[in-house]
């Protein structure tokens, strides 16, 4: 396999590939000279540029981690050469662009797999289980609670397409997955409360979407850019039946009682810790793929729903009205 | 004091002047004679029609427990008569009928509770403090989670006004508590999930509201008429600085561990139950009240906003957009 | 009824009485003139004396809530005047004593209940049916863990028989509740290490009792007079089949999550707080009792087990080995 | 690094081994062939008999994962050969024994840890960190749940060296390493209640054990070889600023709420599970140690002391009194 993009998740998948057994790194790129540097000392492997990766026959499957603006390039490119894709999400900040990315790729034989990890989390994966054996009964209503521990740097927001394209976009296939169906309208409210500059950007950090699904299911999900308590990832699922809850997770099970009350451990507060089960599983589910088995993967379908609901959320809050996901085809 | 209404909610307030001490029901009146009955019994008081009670010198108080289409006129009469009122929510079912009832008894001096006894819950007040206190720093997404156990008879439904009148002004008249201000515009998505017969009624049995408030803080709301658990009730209040949550109130603390996993006891699900505490301090403090202490009551002008953002509410839903409260002036 | 001590649980017992609705204190008693007015006053009821009182054909039980070393005589002298007797614990702190009242008065047709209230705390009263009702199976080992909030005075100390006798009684009396059979041998240890002026007083403040019961099921009781945390309650039940655990009692349900962790509220800290139901359920109990029903009450056969118990204990201590009750016949 | 043992305990540590990226296994040994070639096999490396791995100067360190009548030899042996040693506990069955294996590697320079495995858990760790920072004030009372998920088979059990020796040593190590000071009395109380096989065979399956510490603290065991509901392992710190606890490792965060309450996930029932992150962490500590850092890790001495204090509790059981530690000198 070769790694386009050697930052933050990049080596995190690279490490994950490592551990695997059944693969491994033999080339990487990236742009930033420092980046690429050090994660080939760690993995020990080569580096190539794109170019190279995909003229090597040798190289089976290329993991797209470079910024967002270069992955439906990056795609249309690898499949071109052949090569099994594993892409971070969005497939393109442009709803159009990875429109067109999707098309040009569809007769290709290649594995694509867009890497929504929380799908991977086994907390999530044994909430999705429980529901789909009937657990709560007939699903009425999914609450998906998504904060992020603090708030990125501005710059990184005036280029991340958006709360909605950048972070919403996680909820919205978690959505999906739980639900296993589409969803038809989105209706979007949002705050600018964290960072002002955050606003002056253009942007939001605090949201609340709730959608309604093809079969009249009620889907609400609640955002913020921070969470001075940690990474808040929980998810109710309600039902005829009763409820299913994926609480968050904790740094230890240890509980103090003082006078103060009784306290539990911090949240855990990286995506790194909190999603290290998940980057390794869809690494693992990526390689069994690959190998043969059949494993349900989030595929550049399941990125372009995403993506449009993110389209459609933006599109609401601009219109304060409910959009309707056909409004968009 | 004198009881207007001896049924289900009459009864509860029955009680709690029994218990207060400082208070005493001198007269009920209900038009079924068998309630009457059996509350004046309970209550060892007599019983005697509305006018009566209203020409009675020593009776300084009454407490409107009737049917919700009764209540303005009995407002209005009992303010004439110069009763101090304890009234349940709401006003009445027609804002407009609401409206003229406050504008009508603005100039008296007597005391008019509006009774929100959620207010009064000992979890949910020890949260209003700590988010006044700044245990969250500020406030910027509130969710109120409100399912009641099991949906209540269709005939109930029919005149009931609807699930944003009947219910979800409680979570309303929550929103205006917790924030201490006014909210200013408010989504609605809901379905009708949980009876069909409720959706033939015209009305919906689960529903998602979003707002926003004054100074721009997001509040959602959850709504269903049946959670198979029990009465599920929570509060969470995410702010600049972390997060407080009410959580549900379960029947014992007793834990059981076995091969199924680790099982604690159900959810209180009787509003009975969950709220004894709510309604007992209500009443006190309308008692205390009267008595001339400074105590902070839900008035009319609080039953007029919970029910504008109703009337908002189902506005928003008609007509899928998002609703400023000013075109309800 | 009359009541027989205005102290602290005099007063506790005394108003559960006005609340029962089927009974009523017509007169009390109490050598500190202070707390006889008080309570007399709160009551509404006449003060005699304990002569007067037995001489009072309308009076027919007595609440006695007096110092320990004046409980068996009362008990003697109610039972002779024909009075139903609920009598706090300890009947005496000498077991010889206690003997002797308990065979003066055993033919006597009047109730008498030893006022263990923790038999009547709802949460401990749910695990106990669920233990009877086969909820862990065949039960194998009870741990105990009762911890006061705070050390008493050192004057209390000295005339409370010990903490074996003053404090561990509860959970010897727990012990035989929750496995309805007898202890057959006790082994404890202590150390003090709260207060040095307890260990000066010739008492311990920190201990670890464990007893086998007749039919070989191991039980361990821990003990401290501190608890700084709140009033440390808790019962554990292992089984066959599974654990019951009944937890401590919270002051509300209010969960703060901020950098510091997830925060739940305070272990309620007063005894009064902490068992008030318990207190009206062993009150209605023996109301109801008197009224015919038939309602199992802890009477003195129990008072004196947890005696023996306390003495064994004691005597382990002292002599550093198992004790079998036998030795005390 | 060569591995003595190639069974269950053995595979962990060799695959730890393998993870560790600084270390590598040579070699192994076990006498059952099947064994041997398997997990040679998965780890990549020679098969050697004992003699052949003490003989190599490549090989630095062995780690002793046999039955427990060969640790004492192995350790011997391979001091004599200067290889650094990772042994299993208990060093012997025999105090005796193991007292003379250790005088006779006392002159030695090689490093030898004990595998105390349970010193390691990150909440364990957590736990006793939070304590020698003070989290409880002055410790006074601690409280270790140790219960097995399901009893071993007989044969296990006849060669076991009884519960103490084979189950219970993990948790005197943990009272020793908590506390940081030694343990001075020793009190046990025992039954046969899961299977009454264990008892033919002369052991018990139920334990309640009590110690006294150098300066006074109170420690109580609670043992069973079966919890039904999983791997019950919890310690409780009590002290005079409040109250430490480490409580189980769940399956998942997933929390159901139906009609019969509110269930979470099971507790982890394998120990390989449980402990997966302390056996990581123990081995891990073991090479850092090698390559020079100041780790500390729980040696021969530890092995003894935790040795002794099982012969003092069969002693104490055995004769139904509390047992000196002195006694054994």
């Amino acid at each position: 396999m070769a790694l386009l993009g050697a930052g933050r998740i990049g080596s995190i998948h690279g490490g994950n590939v490592a551990k695997n057994g059944h693969a491994r790194i033999a080339a990487l790129y990236d742009p930033l000279q420092v980046n690429a540097d050090r994660l080939a000392g760690e993995l020990g492997c080569e580096q190539m540029t794109p170019q190279q990766i995909f003229a090597r026959d040798d190289i089976h499957a290329v993991l797209i981690c470079s910024t967002a603006d270069t992955h439906a390039d990056l795609i249309e490119q690898a499949v071109a050469a052949g090569k099994h894709v594993f892409c971070e999400k969005p497939i393109d900040l442009s709803l159009q662009r990875a429109r067109q990315c999707v098309q040009r790729v569809s007769q290709s034989n290649c594995k694509i797999m867009v890497a929504f990890n929380r799908r991977f989390d086994p907390d999530f994966q044994a909430l999705q289980q429980r529901v789909e054996a009937g657990g709560v009964g007939a699903v009425e209503l999914v609450s998906i609670i998504s904060k992020d521990p603090a708030p990125p740097s501005v710059e990184y927001i005036k280029t991340s397409g958006g709360l909605f394209r950048d972070m919403t976009i996680h909820d919205f296939d978690m959505a999906r997955f739980l639900l296993a169906e589409e969803m038809i309208s989105v209706s979007a409210q949002a705050a600018c409360q964290v960072d002002a500059a955050i606003g002056e950007a253009g942007d939001v950090d605090t949201a609340v979407i709730t959608m309604t699904s093809a079969s009249g299911k009620l889907v609400q999900i609640s955002n913020s850019r921070r969470a001075s308590f940690g990474y808040d990832q929980r998810i109710e699922v309600h039902g005829s039946d009763g409820m299913l809850v994926a609480q968050n997770v904790n740094e230890n099970t240890v509980v103090a009682y003082n006078q103060s009350g009784v306290r539990s451990a911090k949240t855990l507060s990286s995506f790194r810790e909190r999603y290290a089960a998940a980057y390794r599983a869809e690494l693992d589910g990526f390689v069994r793929c690959l190998m043969g088995e059949a494993v349900t993967l989030p595929g550049l379908d399941d990125g372009l729903r995403a993506l449009m609901l993110a389209e459609a959320a933006l599109l609401s809050l601009q219109q304060r009205r409910t959009v309707n996901l056909t409004e968009l085809d």
